[in-house]
């Protein structure tokens, strides 16, 4: 459907320059959090704010808006949902943000993330919130400022949103939620409670896990649902993410629990599900819309997918609980139904990353909650542990033993990234839907019983991962599904898994 | 000794901006040997061409080049040896060749040294020099046409020469190889004879070494030396090296043998001595000369001086060896003179990176005639193996038995590194002299002789890395040692090593 068109033409290469620069902002990223040496951060802030600085600029350049007016005039005679169509529109949205934007706020944004994300790592360590606050306060303000130059009279939190999902407001959310909150709250209490009367304990699982088997496992399993391994690799983090580069080079990272092995297996499982939606990007298309995720919410629906609708199902253990047994012998002990629900163990823990399903959205409705207020500036960054702690003491009926285990847990404030959160949410319910979607096919549903993957990841790369950006979201879940996002495959699920069976 | 002129910091602080894109292409660099996936190669290989682009835009700039401008009025009026003085005249150097070079050519060349240094890796594992040819003739005619542009009809080698090392040309090194020749063969065979017949066999050192025991040997000798690991790292690559990415953040590379931990400690050695200029530039002044390494003939010295004249020392293996005996107990068979006499051993080996002190420079001598004669239109691509062979059998009596262990032994060439060679030999050189000048001071002669180092690196520190660029490669020799580059010191030293005793 490319059209030749000399402007989009132009338009595209000139694009391109600017992905080139993020390309290598990424590399830096990832090996800031990877393989840095702790001195290095002050140099590395530079380059970082300097290369954001340079996309801004390139991207908000005369040059560049005026490209863009004049492939906007040559794709207006374009077919509907065609690739240059879908480019355009979403360049000229791109650039209307941008340019509200002076590159001063956009380096000073970099920096912040640079700095904050080291003080942020060491804070948790400490669990010391005082060491974050500043830099907190900080990332807060800017992100603040450049929500008001964006926003026409918007609530600031819908700008930051409609940074991450396309066309959802934070009253969208807030109504999305309160409509699943009664029943996840029941859900979740019966889990919990099934759990603490037929689930084995906790520690039944735990065990020696050396870290080479557990990095054995994880390379067999990420290798067997799909990933490519002569196009990414798994590092070490303190914070597991997936950042991809540009074609042929997806980089996943995890981290390791001597103990538990499921741990990093499932945390490579969920990168490895946004590693692959990145993989599975169509490759001629990169640097350009059309060649890049469409938004947080389908990314998460794909790491969401992979964790767990795959990797804590019934199939995928009658493969793989054999495996883990020969490498982790105090599996043995158990049968795979005991493993089965202990892997499904429904609990109200402090730990997000590491909260079952079941109780998983409870903790994005309260950052949710407090991020809006941080915004709405009815909440000061300094009341925000107090807030976390009251939050979560109501919605679980305990109340976090230190700021490690409650408001400094999650890296994404850290890197500036507010209104993020509700995104997983909405990968949750995507990714509940999509495999509904897929498994109807008689064949994939077949190969799935028998932990068989590659007809699945080929339905999601043809189904999701091929249009890029060109499908809204919305549009992207009803040409997939046959419906927009919706609650209803996402809470069977659950009762299905936590309340009826395994 | 800094001037506050307004033109002048303005150009800095462009310079500056060219400093933090050569940075991140730096990281980028790093990141293809250790860590990328092989399908990154593509499109790594076009974000590294970007960046030399772009960085070499801004340096041949119209602003650039007008800042220049009126840099050199106002520094006309500073006191010589000024550091402004000697940034604007080294600015003035690097704008001139820049501004001959079209940012074609300079992507080109980026990209054909990103695809090159892949396809030389393969080759090189294959012994297949077909498969690095063409890579070899593009970045060879490449080289030569940049050659051909900033030459004012010098011979094109001294243009690649002057990259390297300012104030030398061919002819200039050939003298100093025919001078040295006859006294370093003479070394060579008495050496290589008395090796035979007094020091242990090879196998003898060698020996279970577990890469994790010589990872941790080569750390505490590493850090014992002064290396500072806060600021930097060591990674694991096919070809050892050391890229410094700017302050606080300084890479080494080695590669291990799991029979003999001498390779990679002496890898480390060698690389952390590049590493510890880096680490030792003064922080204030980075992207300028004032900041930045002077020449490679100064950085191989210190490379060389680590390695050689305190890593294959006698005082060093007092300390060393009880460690290394604990940790690879095959070597408790060896008394400390017979050790010291394997680690010294000569012999006429086929790989340059493994060769010792004695038989070196051959190595170079005929690297430096291959290049000099590619250069010259004088040898062909196709023709570089046998010429290699016979030159090799010529030196050192044998001929390599496949092209691995003959030219595609160096990864320099795949990097576009012509005219390179010839600065190990003066690395040589400078390396002995700058010993000898360090030693005069009976504190740290002392200190030596305990294998105690910081008065030793404090004394580079002073009189080499403080520096930067501001003085000539030969200037620098002379306020260091009391005279330019020399081959007494690096004779006597050879001679008392090899001839007389260890």
């Amino acid at each position: 459907m490319a059209l030749v068109l000399s402007s989009y033409d132009q338009l595209c290469q000139a694009a391109r320059d600017v992905a080139l620069v993020n390309g290598a902002t990424h590399v830096l990223g990832w090996d800031q959090e990877t393989y840095m040496p702790p001195k290095g951060i002050t140099h590395r802030s530079r380059i970082l704010a300097h290369l954001s600085g340079l996309a801004h600029e390139r991207l908000t350049s005369k040059r560049f808006q005026g490209l863009l007016e004049k492939a906007e005039d040559e794709v207006s005679v374009a077919e509907e949902h065609s690739v240059a169509k879908a480019n355009v529109k979403l360049f000229r949205w791109k650039v209307d943000r941008a340019v509200r934007i002076p590159k001063r706020l956009v380096e000073q944004q970099s920096a912040a993330i640079s700095l904050g994300q080291a003080a942020w790592a060491k804070a948790r360590g400490e669990s010391d919130f005082a060491g974050f606050a500043p830099h907190l306060q900080k990332l807060v303000e800017i992100s603040r400022e450049m929500a008001g130059r964006i926003s026409d009279g918007a609530e600031p939190f819908d700008v930051l949103l409609d940074e991450h999902e396309r066309d959802i407001t934070a009253n969208d959310v807030e109504a999305l939620f309160n409509s699943l909150r009664p029943s996840l709250v029941k859900i979740a209490r019966a889990a919990v409670e099934r759990s603490e009367r037929e689930a084995p304990p906790m520690k039944a699982l735990l065990g020696s896990c050396p870290i080479a088997k557990q990095q054995q496992l994880n390379r067999e399993v990420a290798e067997s649902v799909g990933f490519d391994f002569d196009a990414g690799r798994i590092d070490t983090t303190t914070h597991p993410f997936c950042s991809g580069f540009g074609p042929g080079d997806v980089r996943l990272t995890t981290r390791y629990d001597e103990r538990d092995f499921l741990s990093s297996l499932f945390g490579v499982l969920h990168e490895a599900g946004h590693g692959m939606y990145e993989q599975g990007l169509p490759e001629e298309e990169w640097g350009l819309p059309s060649g890049t995720a469409v938004s947080l919410g389908i990314h998460e629906s794909q790491s969401r997918f992979w964790e767990n609708h795959v990797g804590r199902s019934r199939a995928f253990w009658e493969r793989w609980f054999p495996r883990a047994q020969s490498l982790f012998p105090h599996l043995k002990k158990l049968t795979l139904e005991q493993f089965l629900l202990g892997v499904n163990r429904a609990e109200f823990s402090f730990i997000r990353v590491e909260a079952d399903e079941a109780t998983y959205d409870l903790h994005i409705m309260l950052r949710f909650a407090i991020e809006r207020k941080l915004f709405n500036g009815t909440l000061k960054v300094s009341e925000v542990p107090d807030a976390w702690n009251a939050e979560f003491e109501s919605s679980f009926g305990r109340t976090p033993p230190d700021d490690a285990r409650g408001c400094l847990q999650d890296i994404h404030w850290s890197m500036g990234g507010f209104g993020y959160f509700p995104t997983y949410t909405l990968g949750n319910l995507n990714a509940a839907q999509l495999f509904k979607a897929a498994v109807k096919n008689a064949g994939i549903k077949k190969a799935v019983a028998n932990a068989e993957y590659a007809p699945l990841l080929k339905w999601l790369q043809t189904n999701v991962h091929a249009a890029g950006s060109v499908l809204s979201p919305k549009d992207l879940m009803i040409a997939a599904t046959g419906k927009a996002t919706d609650t209803a495959p996402y809470l069977a699920h659950l009762k299905k898994r936590f309340v009826d069976g395994v």
